[in-house]
C-alpha cells in the first residue's frame, strides 16, 4: 500500500469565499503514484469546509446567501461562542452544511469524477492562512 | 490490495426522489471479492446526494418538505445560478444538507451497518439518467 | 493492509448532547497498531452523528439552538415519520446536518488534525445505548 500526505495552505483575502482546488489535488495525486485507491481532502481547521460541487460564480453568489440566511454571521451577540472573544460562530455553523471533507476515488491514476464534479475550499473565517490536508493511499 | 470501481445508472422519474441502493451496494460488494475494507458511494451528479439514513417513506415525505422549506425551488429567479438558463439552483443547495457521499466499513464480506442504515440516492434535478459510483478498496 | 474494527457504546441521558470521543478513537488507533491508512467512525444509528468541531461549550449550546430551529422537535405531529408511533423525525434531520460520519487521515501513527479538531457523537434521540463504528485500514 502507498500513502501520500500533503499541506495545502490558503489565505482568502476575504471573511468568506470559494476556491477551486481541483488542479492542486490532481497534482498531488500525480506526485503519490497512486492509480487505484482513495482521496481524503479535508479542512483541518473548523470554520472551513470542502466540498464538491459546480465551478459556476452565479451558484457560489447563491451558497453564500443561503448560508448566510441559515447562520447569519451578525448580530455576533446571538452566538455563546462568540461570548469567548471570537466573532466566528456563524462559521462553525456554516462548515456542518457544507461539510469538513470529501472522499474521492482514484481510478487509473485519475480523480474518478462526474462530468461536473470540482474540490472547493470553503472558507467562512478568512483573512489568515489556513490549512487543508491531502491523503492519499492506494496503489 | 484490492480495488473494485461500478457505476450505477438512476432515472427518477420525478424531479425529486429517493431511492434505496443498498442491495445495488450489496452486489458490488460481492462481485469486488472484498473483505475487510472501505466502501465509498457517491453521487457523479452535483444536484444529487448518497446518504444514510431509514427506509422509511413518512420520514422520506419529511426530507422533501423540510429541504424544499431550507431552500425552495421556486422562485426560480431568486437564484443567480437560474441566470445561466438553469433551474436546478435549489438542488445544488439540497445535495450539501443531504451530503454528496457516504462511505461504509466492510467487516467480514459485509456492509457493516447498524440496525436500521440503509443506502439512499437522493435525487434532486430528476427525469434523466443520472449516476452514482460505487468505489471498493480493501483485502 | 492491517483492518481494524471497533463499536464504542455511549448512553447520553437527555434527548441531545454532544461528547468528545477523539480519546476512545485514539486508543482504537493504538489498539490497531495502523501507522498510515484512514480511519473511519460513523453512527450506525440514523438519529445520531458523528462529526469534526470545536471542544467548546459555548458553540455547542449554539448548535443546539440552530439544529432546533432548523428543525424542531416540537409539535410532534407535524412530521410524517411521528404517525409510525416514533417522536424522533427532528432527530433524522438534524442528523444530516451533522453528518453521519468522519473519515480521518492516519499519519506516522497519529490522527492527522487541525490544531482544533476533535471528534464528536451527536446524539439527536438519545436516553437509550446507541452506537459508533470505528473502522480503520492501513498499514
Amino acid at each position: 500500500m502507498k500513502s501520500y500526505r500533503k499541506e495545502l495552505w490558503f489565505n482568502v483575502p476575504s471573511r468568506r469565499g470559494f476556491v477551486n482546488i481541483t488542479p492542486q489535488v490532481e497534482e498531488c495525486l500525480d506526485e503519490s503514484g497512486v492509480s487505484e485507491g482513495l482521496v481524503l481532502v479535508n479542512a483541518m481547521h473548523i470554520t472551513a469546509s470542502v466540498f464538491i460541487n459546480d465551478d459556476e460564480p452565479g451558484l457560489h453568489h447563491d451558497y453564500e446567501e443561503w448560508l448566510e440566511k441559515l447562520a447569519p454571521h451578525e448580530p455576533i451577540r446571538q452566538y455563546r461562542h462568540n461570548d469567548t472573544g471570537e466573532d466566528n460562530a456563524d462559521g462553525h455553523l456554516k462548515r456542518q452544511v457544507m461539510g469538513r471533507e470529501v472522499v474521492v476515488a482514484v481510478t487509473d491514476r485519475r480523480l474518478d469524477f462526474g462530468p461536473w464534479e470540482q474540490i472547493f475550499y470553503g472558507e467562512f473565517d478568512g483573512r489568515r492562512r489556513k490549512r487543508v490536508l491531502v491523503k492519499i493511499i492506494g496503489e
